[in-house]
């Protein structure tokens, strides 16, 4: 059951790019690498465009009165292991600042794990970085464990 | 330069997935969730079809003398996030069991870090069990950092 009534979940339309950039933004650790300005880096309309042509992605978005105040990018990941199983992802989770604590994300998550298990997924899996303390206890809540060390390297 | 002059790499065949599977079900936390028998489940196969399909998604051979030796999963994931970058992901890493501990992983890895620098990546992750101590020396030695904690739920 959603939090508010008025808050609906939907595959995002390329109006959407810039409302979900403001939001990967203003995030702590995404500040440092993002570009929110107008007009909008055209890279982010061809990543947009990147996300809409594989069927395997979808960005979502969280709506309430007509405005998008979060977002996550779901990818379905064909994979031969666990016999041929399909895994969901999901990574840029964001819920708009002054709206966190309201349990939107909580619903956006839940939201996109029924769609993942409509899909055929077997497994849900994220990343998150190891100073978001307060993220992953608000995976571990929503069912999630940590059971993985999650590496990087910048090419 | 590769260990071994005879060791080269490839995207995988259709005829290549009993060997893959084979790797992914003789690995200590692979063999509790494969099966590796003949005639091998056909989900495997529509597995490796799904992955085909999708150009974002290429699955790898290591080769030695014309049998399959090792193998990994190689994603390439568009994203808003990084002002539109895309990100290269690596899944289902493995070396035959009595040919480890020669390089052929790390020549593996580095073919996969130049193919998906190849392909305009800015960043490759993966994650890697906890338990798996080894896996993450081997990953740091690559230049890896451990810089996120991967959760997981099964759906």
């Amino acid at each position: 059951m959603p939090i508010s009534p008025k808050v609906s979940f939907r595959l995002a339309k390329r109006t959407d790019v810039p409302a979900i950039v403001q939001m990967l933004a203003e995030d702590e650790l995404g500040s440092q690498r993002e570009r929110f300005e107008t007009p909008l880096p055209k890279a982010y309309y061809t990543a947009f465009d990147a996300i809409q042509a594989d069927p395997n992605q979808e960005l979502i978005v969280a709506e309430l009165n007509g405005e998008v105040i979060g977002t996550l990018q779901l990818m379905y990941l064909p994979s031969l292991s666990y016999q041929g199983g399909t895994r969901a992802q999901v990574e840029s989770v964001r819920v708009l600042q002054q709206l966190r604590g309201q349990g939107i994300g909580a619903e956006m998550m839940k939201w996109a794990i029924k769609r993942a298990r409509k899909h055929g997924c077997h497994l849900m899996q994220l990343t998150s970085h190891k100073s978001r303390t307060d993220a992953h206890r608000f995976y571990e809540k929503l069912g999630f464990t940590k059971s993985h060390i999650g590496l990087k390297i910048n090419l």
